[in-house]
């Protein structure tokens, strides 16, 4: 485009505009600017892609050297699946897993239990796999039969080997602010968002969602942030009240298209933490993607965002525990 | 007073106007009518005074028949205090839960332990402690001198003896929503609120400050009976608009005055957890009491509210702990 004399230009609020003699022609948001700086997407009213998919190999790649090196020291990085009967979403899951362990040269030993297994025999496993010092990490897949009591089994993990961060020394730790493991998915979160060099403090942080795994650990983790943090959940009564308040929206609800453009404060940055199959069978989050975009400042898409960035952080914890 | 006719009735938003001709000669809360029914205050614009001493002392006095229970059943509930150094406010504190303990049969010993103890010295009495069948809770009194590691200290103490709450499990615990030792203020503050009847369950809760032995553990307790919470803190930006959102308001702060009457909504409970001293020397909370009285519908007087709540659960979880 082509600019012809004379030309105006004004700052209002955080919007900088270009007028062309009576018509505004451009309206363009500092934080394009930014983005168009770090060479990303600008110029325009939609916000940055947050690219899970770049930062989880960017870190994977980081760790691949760590590993080395301590292979060097003669320590072999090696985690344990363990898997309860069958399930879809987990097989896919625990296959991801076990190929980021195989690109990064982590050794990986898969336990494959019957539906029919008692309490007593899960436990003795994992009692094995803690006292197994060629094994750094224990991961227990959920979900698991019913009959079973994974609270307790999670407990069972030893906090030193507990690259979930479930137990609840690990959740506790967290809480107080201590050295710990943290919980992937949000640990993933705060690291993709500090490797855009996005500010959390100060920030009016709203959680939709207050799972054990996602929920509550990302709400530790953008307190210790210092977010001022709002957590929602099924009994929140004016629920778009408050998400039209925050400045970063992370969405853990696990329903597709729940939230929408209406629910969204203008330049949020938002992040998706659902995996949902929309109408036509497709892997979608909780964000109405398409009509976000075009509000937000930052985010993440579905897939491609958080989920690369869950199995990086595994691997991190991992790598933790080894050394 | 006589009403002599016409009177008119009606009800606008939350409250009830009679008018006599045209002066409009009484606004009623429906909230006062409640609380009428309840035997309290009622028919003025003042919040109902949650007397925390009195629920305290009810609490205090079940728990009586429990330990005679106990003891029935030779189960001598006991409780060990560490104190580390001299501190003023800790030895008042102490002194009101050994107060307690006597009142409610349950056995105390104190170990007062020099400024010059070793880390190593410390943990080596907890070890002791946790080991000794007649003692049934542990208690560290803090602070403690600069040069120990109180975390660690924390996390040496027997979750099952852990009855301030304070130890990684149970803290994790309490986040998972699993039976434990819940941090005796929050604790309290809920029985409060229950006491009173006070519904919690989708209201908005606001917490002000986020210390490990308050603000944090008084998030879990009002997310776990389904609260929406927001915890607030120094790097908050916007406090008073939050604030002004709350259905329920505690406040962890230890700033007197902090709260003041523009930053509560109309019809908030008010919760002050704050032990300062004014500058006359009189203990006082963080609440602006006698402006913040007038606004809110329930509200907590310091001394008397929080302050012994939090030693009748302390005593709660005594009890438990020898069960």
């Amino acid at each position: 485009m082509k600019i012809s004399a004379p030309l105006f230009l004004w700052i209002k609020k955080n919007e900088l505009f270009l007028q062309n003699t009576t018509i505004i022609f451009k309206k363009i948001y500092f934080n394009d600017i930014i983005r168009k700086n770090r060479g990303k997407e600008c110029l325009k009213n939609m916000a940055v892609i947050l690219d899970g998919k770049e930062v989880a190999r960017k870190t994977r790649e980081n760790l691949k050297s760590k590993v080395e090196e301590l292979k060097k020291k003669n320590i072999f990085p090696k985690l344990a699946v363990i898997m309860v009967g069958e399930d879809g979403a987990s097989k896919i899951y625990v296959k991801n897993k076990s190929k980021a362990c195989e690109e990064l040269g982590i050794q990986y030993e898969e336990f494959l239990l019957g539906d029919d297994i008692t309490q007593k025999q899960l436990l003795d496993l994992i009692n094995t796999l803690n006292n197994r010092k060629d094994i750094h990490g224990i991961l227990l897949q959920s979900p698991i039969p019913k009959h079973l009591d994974i609270n307790e089994a999670f407990r069972t993990i030893s906090p030193e080997k507990d690259v979930d961060g479930f137990n609840p020394v690990s959740v506790g730790k967290l809480v107080l602010g201590q050295e710990t493991f943290i919980s992937c998915t949000p640990f993933g979160v705060i690291k993709l968002l500090e490797e855009y060099n996005i500010k959390i403090e100060g920030k009016n942080a709203v959680v939709l969602g207050r799972s054990n795994i996602v929920g509550k650990p990302m709400l530790q983790c953008l307190l210790n942030k210092h977010a001022t943090v709002t957590i929602c959940h099924s009994k929140t009564e004016n629920l778009k009240e408050i998400t039209k308040k925050a400045d970063i929206l992370v969405s853990a609800i696990g329903k597709p298209k729940f939230v929408t453009k209406d629910m969204v404060k203008e330049n949020a940055i938002v992040i998706d933490v659902g995996i949902n199959r929309n109408e036509q069978g497709k892997v979608c989050g909780d964000v109405d993607f398409e009509e976000v975009k075009n509000i937000a400042s930052y985010i993440t898409p579905v897939p491609g965002g958080v989920g690369p960035m869950t199995v990086a952080m595994l691997m991190t914890n991992i790598v933790k525990a080894a050394k």
